[in-house]
């Protein structure tokens, strides 16, 4: 079934323990199409680009049978651009810089085509701008995905509060748990949290997994034990395109379904991190992907 | 079948952000037998204590049917006392106070009625009085387990490392085993160690779970996200004096049965920081205890 996607498109710089990268395809968009890619048809992405970005790019979107017509081309603007660098921990990061560019005067444009989407991910974004494009749905998605982050909870609180009374599931670290609820205790921010507008919360906890809360239940999917992480950019957002993108596959809401989801999306995870940038993810075969969610299986399976 | 434990029986005083404790019973030996007494019997613990030992304390090992006979009174002496404060995310800890006390003397002896104990839980303590223990059994146990800490490869690593060669199973949070590898990745880290002495590895990571290491294999058993931890003392104790105690009860040690022993660690762990001390690992009983073991099954369970 349909996923439409918005996030951005847009130049990373990486430098972690392990290397570093030139100006390399990057944006929380691609990364959740890629991801989404691997495990569900018609994926649409609206996002904004400038003139500078190279054609090879949407070429590599069309190959994975990503529909790109929402993605707007500035021809006199530049691409977004972000430049961090990892400490040893893999953990911490400092951004290098962060051009805005053309994300600056973002005017997100569904197209007409594209406005009858099943499924919608939101990704980390201004909330006004996901607003936007949530507004601009002819019919409520049977699920809205929305991801966010501790800086709009800082300068874009009412926004951001506003949104999450829009969407159904919300994704966020532990951290910014803890700061969007007030809460320590992960069980009770989840619990304030599920009152403030979405019905599914899952807390990422980078190397240390994922949880979903609904309702009274917790589900725990761990991360896998890698033996090198090259680069964490992405991980994140590619965790959020392999849940999105199973679910828009199955079409399927139910909770057993949606710890299935976030499995796929450790998964789809555990593989961004192996190399730098989108290198590994778009790599990946089917065959890869079973082999790895088999070892999810093994990793957390016991018999009282 | 029978199982011994040595670790400290101490006195606590612990102050965390729900609240402060006067001084408590405490000590490793004392977590690790309490936890092993719900799932096994014939536990002898080897500790020494001073004469301010309260006859009471006595009696409730008694009453957990805990052979204190290897637990020396030294009259004269003074019991070990640890007081310390956690910080608001209870990760963190500042110790406040470390008497050793009769501690500080400490030669084991192990009872000859203890000599033949099939399982035995060396819990953190100075790897030379560790070994002097091993030294003394009749016979090689059927699984040794090992608890140490970062303190002992400061500043007795030799002596650590000579003593896990002559050990099964050994248990470190996830910096400890980046210390004593020198790796900073997990998995790198376990396969250094299990290369060192030890053919099991637990990598306990607090809120975040546990990990066994075996061969190639990995187990990953999360911890129980609680409404409120009020006091992470002797968490870690817990966890395996839960672990050797389904061990020792079950009298198996393959891989399979060493991760329901995982299971049943973290499910003693996340009752004993739910209330100060020991106060709840003391008030349990085995319909609770099945029912958090049910609440892992749950958490963790889903299906491909």
């Amino acid at each position: 079934m349909s996923l439409l996607v918005i996030g951005t498109v847009a130049f990373d710089e990486v430098e972690t323990p392990r290397g570093k990268t030139g100006r390399i395809l990057g944006g929380a968009g691609t990364y959740i199409g890629l991801a989404a890619s691997h495990l569900t048809r018609d994926i649409r992405i609206v996002s904004v680009v400038g003139g500078d970005f190279p054609a090879t790019y949407l070429d590599l979107f069309d190959k994975h049978q990503i529909d790109t017509q929402g993605i707007k081309i500035i021809p006199e603007g530049k691409t977004f651009f972000w430049a961090g660098r990892y400490h040893e921990n893999m953990n911490m990061r400092d951004t290098l810089v962060t051009e805005l560019n053309v994300l600056a005067d973002f005017d997100p444009v569904v197209p007409e085509n594209s406005r009858n989407a099943q499924y919608l991910m939101l990704g980390n974004l201004t909330p006004a701008i996901q607003k936007k494009v949530l507004n601009q749905m002819h019919q409520r998605p049977r699920l809205i995905c929305m991801d966010t982050m501790n800086f709009w909870m800082d300068i874009a609180l009412d926004d951001l509060l506003e949104v999450i009374t829009m969407i159904d599931v919300l994704t966020i670290n532990d951290e910014e748990a803890r700061q969007l609820s007030g809460e320590h205790s992960l069980v009770k921010a989840a619990r304030k949290i599920l009152t403030m507008g979405p019905r599914y919360l899952i807390v990422k906890k980078g190397e240390h997994g994922a949880m979903l809360f609904y309702e009274d239940k917790i589900f725990y999917a761990p991360a896998m034990p890698l033996e090198d992480v090259f680069d964490p950019t992405g991980a994140g957002d590619t965790f959020a395109g392999g849940f999105m993108g199973y679910i828009a596959r199955t079409g399927d809401t139910s909770f057993d379904n949606m710890k299935r989801a976030l499995i796929y999306g450790s998964a789809m995870a555990s593989f961004t991190v192996e190399k730098f940038g989108t290198d590994r993810l778009l790599e990946i075969d089917d065959t890869q992907i079973q082999t790895r969610l088999q070892q999810f299986v093994d990793l957390v399976a016991f018999e009282i």
